[in-house]
């Protein structure tokens, strides 16, 4: 089926929603370590419109966009599908991670790095995305059903791992198992696939990046008041 | 195939490229229309999350975000495909959609209704994101190839007629023949489409939404400082 590349960042919950379609599928794939502070001729090639990562170089070709890239896995290599096969069924897993990605997952971001009145609007916010989550998921134990992960799995999956140390860095408690009883049960069944947990950053790792990032984003955002 | 509903504003071009969607498939439809400053009990109970149109309810099922729209529509009825069939060019069509929401048609906007520097920003950063579409239609009569519209079309279908009003009310030109000569080809190609004229709304009706949310949206933008 051709040569498969990942162009990543072994911090980017992105590159690992990419790296987690792959093994599922079981494709062969070499993976290329991408210096986000310096970045490379290859990246700039292949992703010149957002130059980021991931990118997925299949026979020389290029795509970028995480969420773009598990559909054309998923219609590339058939095996395992990650989404269901019933147009609304479709519909509503793309409506699902559309909104996880705007909605959860940004506000979520704005949470950990924001401070004061505009850090507490931001959990406030985020509490409510997640409420629609913990509804939607309710009586499965997967978003994608009961037996297996899929692409709204993926879709979701930065939130046992990536959340939790945005909370720890970011002094907040977004997901517990008081408020969100179902979504914090579907984080526990999700870690513990094999599969999942060899594609996840260290957690030291992760903190230092956190941290770093939010000494960024504070930067930024004084630089624009 | 079960009865057909869409909940939409006349003057959203989200809700047109649900309609044109139905129309290239021959599928008929009830319009309902919502009065956006008074929303309904069945746009709040089809769309409790965003509160948004378009929604499209098909069997009593309701689907909302119009791009997700479009892709239930091509994979319920198959005849004049919308997508291509090659996965790769439908990751292309994909991440073009995606890319043109969220840097050309959101920087539009904003070089519409914001004011000074701000505004020049705005217009400048626009150019950049259209330009990349300009290269991405060379050598096609259409986004979707040469013969006939598709998805993408549909979804870049904002600029001829919508783009046109935000440039005269916002007192600002984007797109010409001059700057951007194959897009402003395309523009002509579209627009050119009967079916596409019928779905339009009126030209003066448009005017003076984009008055009422440019007051809006600068009144917004004031309290927020």
């Amino acid at each position: 089926m051709g040569e498969v590349k990942v162009i990543g960042s072994s911090k980017s919950l992105f590159c690992t929603r990419v790296e987690w379609a792959l093994k599922l599928k079981g494709v062969a794939y070499e993976y290329l370590e991408e210096d986000l502070l310096n970045k490379s001729p290859l990246l700039l090639k292949y992703n010149p419109v957002h130059k980021k990562v991931p990118v997925l170089v299949h026979d020389d070709k290029p795509i970028a966009e995480s969420l773009a890239i598990l559909e054309y896995i998923d219609e590339t290599w058939k095996n395992n599908p990650l989404l269901p096969q019933d147009p609304y069924e479709r519909a509503m897993a793309r409506f699902w991670a559309k909104f996880a990605d705007e909605k959860c997952l940004m506000r979520a971001f704005e949470a950990f790095w924001k401070e004061g009145r505009e850090k507490e609007k931001a959990i406030e916010s985020a509490l409510e995305s997640f409420a629609f989550l913990e509804k939607q998921i309710q009586g499965r134990r997967f978003f994608s059903g009961d037996d297996k992960i899929g692409y709204l799995d993926l879709a979701m999956g930065w939130i046992p791992h990536w959340l939790n140390v945005m909370e720890e860095v970011g002094g907040m408690k977004l997901i517990d198992a008081e408020k969100f009883p179902i979504l914090h049960e579907w984080t526990q069944n999700f870690f513990e696939i094999p599969l999942i947990k060899e594609c996840l950053p260290p957690r030291d790792a992760l903190v230092n990046y956190f941290h770093f990032s939010m000494s960024y984003m504070r930067s930024m955002g004084a630089n624009k008041q």
